[in-house]
């Protein structure tokens, strides 16, 4: 399905089994999971051991550099499960202008379906596939419900998408048009969610809302394998990451501490940073307050809709790695990620999405609060290609058979 | 300011000179040059046989994969004039559904800005900075005009952009959000082009026009470039390409020619598909009377903006690549691009622009005329991402507070 030197053939794979995020109990491999016994999120566990053994990194540096380079680092058995679009490796883009010498932007926009969703997605389902799973169900707020249909519908699996009614049309167009049922609902995600966890109750369809599967995780997990290659295995000093479930924020963190265990890095980490709106802050709520776990936030809004996430199910574990990163959850206002979002595209040519602009503004604060250093290293991790968003007009009209003096243009 | 290694430190330059396409005449090369004096295309020239003694093919393919690794073949002299939006590699992403097992879509939409204009763009944009000019203006359907705009907003070049005024709005909006000058015309592209070409006499600004600058071909040449190596420098047996201006089949088929020169590929040639919609199909016209010039096509209109092009300058080198290669000009009716871009979507995942939309549908033709065997292997060019451009609404409603049967969903 695929022309990736990857895809051709299986590879050796490592996981042992899976285990609960909070309390450690073990969960047999190769069957469907949701959430573990205490209500939380599954993680996936490999004999790294044996995987340093059998793939030196030199062997993995040369091989194509999508996504399926890291295979033995995932949980896909069969090479057949696999239904791939394309995830290449997306690219680090300097924006010197609106950022400064050493920002980088982690343009995930290039991924299939133009979102980091993709790289969830497409582990996701290829474990359903793998796993025969034949009807799925998810809450979206636009990004995730695109990159579901497109790769079940190219894994021949139903699928159910419901999203909040004023999700941005084009996300809601385009998960119809790759072949999902689509459902806009007066709610909020989470309350899509309880839906669909009502109809999987029902026993309706398979539950692949945000970290309900353990696969979702270790597909974002490549974001940090991605970027300890691509920076040489010298991560940045800073990630700043847009945070509504926190799947990519976790899986990265996982990521890190196996390749620690590889010995492919070292024990320095960046400090993480959860970038959050400030009309719907949970997590950074709940990390000024000290808490382990973070309340619902009510009334929640913002433009950039894809944070607009009131109740994370991995809350504890955004706000551990943030902690343990040294990092720190901030809240930008609507008025400076909107700032931040024009000008990196005016200045650098960079067209972010709402939810990268918060990244770049929550950025700009840091360094003025001094939580980093104008100089050091930063990822901005811009989630999805800022063309799915609405951008003001700002055109004039020209008419051919009445020009008006050319130099004025 | 990119990470690639191939923008760290200068690299060997093989240019030589430019010529006319049509008369052969000789142009100095590290000059400014518009079309030739007998008004043609004017094409870059290498020392293809030093060349091939200073890159032997296993270097390149040691390199990253971004559009940079070929340097050798480009005419950028110096790393500093490159400014870099992260021009990765496009995937080949297989559509077995709605095309064929051995179909390929060449994933442009993953470049910066969206669509393969940045391969052009970004290549005159480093000669323009080279050469030292200071403002640039430009006819677009849309997404040129994006790409220039990013590309020179980065180099600190003005720019001014015209464009059809029921340019899709998404496009006329990102073409200003990065820092361009944008005009709607009361008129078609090359009306728009006439206006520029008004201004550059007047000395207002530099004519960026589809090749009436010398270095969009050598950037659209990446993809034949890139094509070949992705395929182990085997050729597919046909290639779709939607032709507008038709830079990039120009450039593909000298990029073939450089790479025969060179020893990467033999003499065979893919049967080149110069695809058109039946509402504006001049080079098909063309090619179905035996001529070498394609008239402009009166009253133009096609919902896949990209090809609404009445008049190329380079007609006659589409004309002369399509005869050699034994393919054909095919022009697809609106229904069968519009079925097409929608069966792509709702049987493989993959959400083509209507001019990619326009390929699968001739892909559909020429398998149906005996053009091509279904079962060979064809690479279909989606030049941009399908997120551009208008999608129906498919989405259905749910009342929260008053579920349905959830299993009728």
């Amino acid at each position: 399905m695929a022309l990736t030197a990857n895809l051709i053939g299986d590879r050796q794979t490592f996981v042992t089994h899976l285990e609960c995020s909070l309390t450690g109990e073990r969960y047999e491999a190769d069957r469907l999971h949701g959430l573990s016994q205490a209500g939380r999120p599954l993680l996936v566990r490999y004999d790294i051991e044996a995987l340093g053994k059998a793939l030196p990194r030199d062997v993995l540096e040369g091989r194509p550099t999508d996504l399926w380079s890291w295979r033995e680092l995932l949980p896909v058995r069969h090479t057949g499960s696999i239904v791939s679009l394309g995830e290449i490796e997306t690219p680090l883009v300097p924006i010197p202008a609106s950022g400064g010498a050493n920002v980088l932007v982690k343009d995930e926009g290039r991924l299939p379906t133009g979102s980091f969703k993709a790289r969830g997605l497409v582990m996701a389902v290829a474990m359903a596939k793998e796993l025969g799973v034949t009807r799925i169900a998810m809450p979206t707020n636009g990004n995730a419900g695109a990159a579901l249909a497109a790769y079940a519908t190219r894994a021949g699996i139903e699928t159910v998408v419901l999203c909040p009614d004023d999700t941005p049309e084009i996300n809601v167009r385009e998960i119809a048009a790759q072949g999902a049922r689509v459902h806009r609902v007066n709610g909020l995600i989470d309350e899509c969610g309880a839906i669909v966890g009502k109809g999987a109750a029902e026993g309706l369809w398979f539950d692949f809302s945000t970290l309900k599967e353990p696969y979702r995780i270790e597909g974002k997990k490549t974001m940090g394998l991605e970027l300890a290659a691509q920076l040489g295995w010298r991560l940045p000093k800073a990630i700043f990451y847009p945070t509504g479930g926190g799947t990519g924020l976790i899986g990265m963190w996982k990521a890190f501490d196996e390749l620690e265990q590889l010995g492919w890095i070292g024990s320095e980490r960046p400090k993480m940073f959860a970038v959050q709106a400030s009309g719907c802050a949970p997590i950074v709520r709940a990390f000024e307050a000290g808490e382990e776990h973070a309340e619902r936030w009510e009334n929640a809004h913002t433009v950039a809709a894809g944070i607009r996430v009131p109740k994370a199910v991995g809350d504890f574990l955004i706000l551990r790695a943030v902690r343990e990163s040294g990092g720190r959850a901030i809240a930008v206002e609507e008025e400076a990620l909107q700032r931040a979002t024009a000008e990196s595209a005016l200045q650098d040519g960079v067209l972010l999405c709402p939810e990268g602009g918060a990244t770049l503004a929550a950025w700009r604060e840091a360094v003025a609060q001094g939580w980093v250093e104008a100089g050091e290293k930063a990822v901005l991790f811009n989630c999805a290609t800022g063309l799915k968003y609405p951008l003001p007009d700002r055109s004039a009209t020209l008419d051919k058979d009445n020009l008006p003096d050319l130099a004025r243009l």
